[in-house]
């Protein structure tokens, strides 16, 4: 397994989803994921997706400008960091966003997101 | 233990001591740390603080705007998430970054980064 490689196609798959399908990101968080979206915390998957689908915007596109991966452990872990744009539909200017995923596997060989801090970075 | 407490109080001994005795992180390191520079991937503390201490800034100062913090998971570790603007001596405008360690606990009850990753925002 490629960490970068592995790294790459989450965030692929993540904000394809997001922008498309926001709802569907369920199938990437468990009861023990935490979101801190711009410093409010949300514990669970349900909880998590309910922030994500009602988020004071409706349509947006990401669009990805750095994505750094590095193993967090022995568990067999991944710390993915994601830098890039944020444009809402309807906003002249794009905002740039700071994203990390603490990966984690699953007994599937898949991975679930463990920890998800997003910031603004108000340029 | 406050995890908020704890981010809080390893941010700011973190930013002092990279602001006014760059060397002095060498003991926030081990071994297995993992630092991500502006994509530059670098492994053990003395590389580390080799990459720290030879940036082509000498004298800085940075201005945290966002401390965020989760846990990561049963081996007692803690996320810490990090946006702020970067000072460099003699240049007018400051930089935007976003930056993330993974701290895990130490036997002696304190805490040492198990990964870096830090990002200017070229904002």
């Amino acid at each position: 397994m490629d960490p970068d490689a592995v790294a790459k196609a989450f965030v692929e798959h993540y904000y394809t989803t997001f922008d498309s399908n926001r709802a569907g990101l369920a199938n990437l968080y468990q009861e023990s994921s935490m979101l801190t979206f711009e410093g409010q915390n949300t514990q669970g998957c349900q909880s998590i997706v309910a922030k994500l689908t009602s988020l004071p915007f409706q349509q947006c596109q990401h669009a990805i400008t750095t994505v750094d991966c590095q193993p967090s452990g022995p568990a067999g872990g991944m710390i993915v960091f994601v830098s890039g744009n944020l444009q809402l539909t309807g906003e002249q200017h794009a905002l740039k966003f700071s994203q990390m995923f603490h990966l984690m596997p699953t007994p599937q060989g898949s991975f679930y997101v463990l920890n998800d801090i997003f910031r603004l970075n108000y340029a």
